[in-house]
């Protein structure tokens, strides 16, 4: 949550949350919202279904006295992992459901809500708060992912629809306005990293614990598309030496030449946003590359990337007031009319040229080169809440900072993202790193 | 054409075919008519578009002077398999592709009908006309698909969901009221088939040619489900020497213990219809079985599949008045609400019991054993519309008669329709034939 | 059977035939003959082990009292696809199998031979002697087989391994050495095909039956490597206007350019033969040809392939004594050492140039436009034996006549070959139809 | 190295394990050794190659003046990996190469060992023993692959081959007969992992550097037979909540109901060994498992699977003189004749019973949670060689200790062994942690 919004009530907090994804959803037709492009992207109204799910299997059904199913259908088309919660429809065929069409589906969450807003406006038992925060972290998770997957969507469409409107055209005036990346310098040693138990956290960012750190540096901004036109000029995507084994691999089969959602025209370089099709600004950061690419990039560039934990302590150099850590978005109060629209919820559609925004909770995620696993000494939660985190933990990597569609307020410092290493259509960038 | 409609002008009959199309989709919601549930289904308002998208490509662009394409893009998003006509986007794709949605393609429709309406008010030039009928015919042909692919589209939703509710729960009083087959005896020679040139036909029904004919027998109706109950009883899933060796590859690796639709709860058999679930009619025709099935059941049962050549014969010797052969179905006639439903358009949206309709033009396909080829002299028309057939006469086998969701009127004695051995979505069954 | 080979009594041939494919296995070490290139297929030693569990299965284990079986496991390990006899290992893991190696294949032939030879020396029951012949013309198709089989294992191998040297580099003397194809015209009418009964054919060539021909005329001669250069210097692999659909669709996902085996370097192009690699030679048959590409061929030539009814009708017209047709190799005598080499089994490893061999039964199969199925009135025989040719009557295409590498006498005029039209590795040609 | 052959020269060591390596493939026909399995197997004659085209490629080319390659072909087909050395022929085909076959690689192997003992014999400059030490302790790696791989390559072989007889038939008394685990207890704080220097290291041990450890406990012994069928009998295949989602996806997809080679006839499970089929020794160490079953097993225990440096740091708290870990095999002399057998290269071809080896440096690898990846400080080394480990750390896992079939002395307690989570078919268990 953002600090204005932190500032609300939990009901408060429930109705803005509950309204900032329906006004994502706002700008998409039933037909958009019944796509699903590939296995990994869900169809907008699933995740409208979902989400609404989420509070009536995990806190409504068992909890509430008296509260009634809307469907009994939805425990199989709207679970999406959790098998303690039972068997559940395919994730790769969540495209082939035309119905509950968007209307029932708008209905199902008004009924959730309904319910909520009622159970919200008197005591809860202990116990339940933690639940329903949950299932707001949950749902902005699913924000972030909303956008993500319908920006996959129109790419896959000829005629590149835009989500938005927008009147720029992406080129700034030029990449000799950017000054070079300079260094966080770290002497290393013994630090802390991991949440320290005030205010919501993820299971899997905790313990808090002690690492070891080596004397390293971070650049202070992200790798920027002008830099990365640099890297396949110098023929980054041909030269297998630059390449882990695996990514090399995909760089064949994939044929890729270039970020995802870049394409060549004419010899000049066009990314799709979801505001549509426009040039490269150099400005900006490179966005929706594959943990691969952002090696290969490090390698070219003769560094590496960092790892999560020093990331986390040189985020938390930064912390300062007016850093725009942790800065809020602007706050938003009910349902239906008080977030009307995507800037109300996010910072950005497209990440903004670098400087603009906060240097480390950015525009962009930022892999980082630690494997997603458990800290010494996490213990998976009881239930089927436990399925949360702890069984992702196995080829995936952790990704740090936030991204320009990250619900404002909703990333911090000790927050971890993870993706395996070949997803390319989050919001995926690279910061670079270096031993010293 | 049924006969009452046949009767119309053309400018008539143009709006009672578009008409009749937009009522096979009204039942549908936008979210219903984006799915595509498999490469050989494709989204109804992708058939609402292709069909419109046929008359403004072969017709409107070419000879309606003045005529200005709705929107460029649609020759490439709605061309089929058109190679002459440009690139295209690829089929499997058609459902990943939300916009333009519904509303837009019904705009599109008035397009194209508004020029077309205009023009044909008038007088046409010699081939317009042929043209035009061509068009015509070939949307009748994407109705039937249209109620195919909706079907298919039903089936993969876990909640199975009915395109038009129906009283009947399909269980007939038993399989003792159906008399047993007759055989309609034939004693060989030479006969003529194909059409003779009166009326329209496709070009893959000429020329008209002599065939030579050994003595044989055609049964008197199609299987029954009940029948094809028996054969499964008696393990006709389960025994591979009744299966052509491809067939009993698809037997295995499609693990098919029934015909497609079919599903069994608790020892008793189910179908699902456009009317939703409902129990198995043993009096029904078996449908939606594979020409791989449709053998295997012939050799069952000591049979064989008929020729092309043998069904025609033996149906010209039926096509009695009154026999229902080239009975019309119900006239219609004009634009957006002459037209307000299915039973306008198709006969019925499930196969009727046999005896209840006719029995050579009956509810199902007949599969043939005859490939599907070029007739002796025949050519392929010069241009695009000469891919409109002969491009197809690879690896497929011809089915006669029509079916349940052929629309009325649309089908005829020489009429050929094609599918691959393996297609079970199409309504296909089996009508026995034995040498004499 | 050759001529010469027919004299023979029954055990003579059956010598002959053993040893003849001994002969063509000889050239090849045990790991050559392990090697399985695609699931279609089977390594050399498979084949000699396969061909001689025939004799066991069909032949000794029902009828020769006392015969005891060589290795219990080969029933499972050597039956190929005959359902009623068991269950079996499957094809496309064929060369996984390193043992029992080509020593004991050798142990289990002589094992089948010392009874088999033993047997044939005396009087033979009734019907015995026909399954010995089956078992003999089954035999000499495996000797064709694993002759087109060996050539796609040698060719998937980058150093281009030659089964048997050839001082021939190829290239003859010019395209120009040819003369125009010529035509064998037919005036059409009721004629008979099929097999009359007189010496060995298997059961699909039955029974002898009258067809309609309208007139046509067949070329004199296969199209030649010279002919398909002019194709495809036309453009033939990139005009999709040329192709069946299917067809095309085979052209862009195998991007297709040549027939198979042939490969251009620096402009000029090669082809793989059994001889090893060599430069075209513009007066041989066009070999290595799918039904799609005859086909497509036929088109671009304003020409089209012939059915097999006309091929088989034309090709007795010619069937004059010193003709070629039915012409005989040399006979041979005995097992192991008799037939020491290929050329005593077929008269060439590579179709030799036009003019030097017999028109109609030539050095390369003819691609016909028939779909392979049942004469009329064809009957599957009982048993096990009935797996022999019915079951893949579906999806496949008639070729006709014989190549260079079908062993000497085999063939026939009645004789039906079929493969899938996707099927490039036999040795298959195209020979044009016409009109009249 | 073993400790007796360490006190050998370099040429004398190049001798021995030159001679091992063909010891390995000497009970293996021509046959055995083309086949491929699956992609990650490579066929015995490749391996044979492969290791000579190493010293070939890497030292006698590059240094050796006057040497001359022994066929340019062989470094297209014989190149592994190394993007550097040029293209190379793809790993999934290795197994369609019949030729070269195993006599002309044994004459490759020669011309190799003949260049090489004559260059050993005399004094080398500097870095050239660095390369031939490192060709050496690659041929070990592949002599371990070797024996992986050939256990595969008839376990797909339905006569289930035994690579060396044996006359156990694996079944020990009872599982009654093994103690239950202990746990070796580690206080935690900041240790020391990674190579110190001392004698040959792959270039991924390095640098050694200080951890960070919670306090720990190991078990004294990897997880055996007995328990494993424990969990099996527990539902330990059937619950996903068990289970990593990629797990569990394996789980479903692959069908697994217990490690790879373990089949169950009539009630009774049995495992393929390279003794060839046997009954489950419940005293054994499981073996042949994933990381996802290793981990599903922690899971169901309550406990955890170790990181590396936990192993390590635990590791060398037991390494004592007499518990076996560096312990020697047998020396070994000279190049055929001297190893004459697999019992003077390696252990064991099968796991022993605990108790019966090193608890740590084992009969079974060990999988650790620790995602393979560089070493803080850690730099790819220059040119080729630098793609030995560096390009392979992500998406794998590190194991440690060794196995029964790794060569005598081969392996030490710093040495990372990864393979994917997926990967079963090297010779795989568990070691049990707890946190403390």
């Amino acid at each position: 949550m953002n600090e204005a919004a932190s500032t609300l009530s939990l009901a408060g907090r429930y109705r803005y949350v509950r309204a900032a994804t329906e006004a994502l959803a706002s700008p998409l037709s039933p037909e958009d919202q019944t796509v699903q492009s590939m296995p990994d992207v869900s169809p907008t109204k699933w995740h409208l279904a979902h989400t609404s799910w989420f509070f009536e299997a995990f806190v409504l059904a068992p909890y509430r006295s008296g509260y009634g199913r809307f469907d009994d259908s939805y425990a199989f088309l709207f679970n999406s992992y959790y098998e303690r919660m039972g068997s559940r429809h395919p994730r790769p065929e969540r495209g082939l459901i035309s119905r509950p069409g968007v209307a029932e589906i708008e209905r199902y969450r008004e009924h959730v809500d309904d319910a909520m807003s009622e159970w919200l406006s008197g005591p809860l038992e202990g116990g339940i708060e933690d639940l329903v925060e949950l299932g707001l972290q949950h749902e902005q998770q699913h924000e972030e992912l909303l956008l993500m997957d319908i920006k996959h969507v129109f790419s896959r469409n000829p005629t590149l629809p835009s989500y938005s409107p927008d009147g720029s055209d992406g080129r700034s005036t030029g990449h000799e306005g950017v000054a070079p990346a300079e260094w966080i310098e770290h002497e290393g040693g013994i630090a802390e990293i991991g949440h320290d138990g005030d205010g919501f956290c993820f299971d899997n960012e905790r313990p808090r614990h002690d690492v070891i750190l080596r004397p390293f540096a971070l650049a202070s901004r992200p790798v920027t598309c002008g830099e990365w036109l640099e890297f396949m000029e110098d023929g980054g995507y041909s030269r297998p030496e630059l390449w882990l084994s695996e990514g090399w691999g995909a760089v064949c089969s994939g044929r890729w030449r270039a970020p995802l959602y870049w394409s060549e025209v004419d010899g000049e370089w066009s990314l799709f946003t979801l505001h549509g099709s426009r040039r490269i600004d150099p400005l900006e950061p490179a966005c929706h590359i594959s943990y691969y690419e952002a090696d290969a990039y490090a390698t070219w560039a003769g560094r590496r990337l960092p790892s999560e934990e020093e990331w986390e302590v040189a985020a938390r150099m930064e912390a300062q007031p007016g850093s725009g850590i942790g800065s809020a978005g602007q706050p938003a109060m009910g349902r239906r009319g008080a977030v009307p629209e995507w800037s109300g919820v996010v910072a950005a559609l497209h990440p903004r040229a670098v400087g603009t925004s906060s240097p480390l909770m950015g525009d962009v995620w930022h892999w980082t080169r630690s494997s997603y696993s458990a800290y010494p000494g996490y213990r998976v939660p009881a239930g089927a809440v436990g399925e949360y985190n702890g069984k992702f933990m196995v080829s995936q990597y952790v990704l740090r900072g936030g991204c320009c569609v990250t619900p404002c307020g909703h990333a911090r410092l000790t927050y971890r993202n993870f993706f395996p290493p070949s997803a390319r259509w989050p919001f995926t960038g690279v910061r670079l790193a270096a031993d010293r």
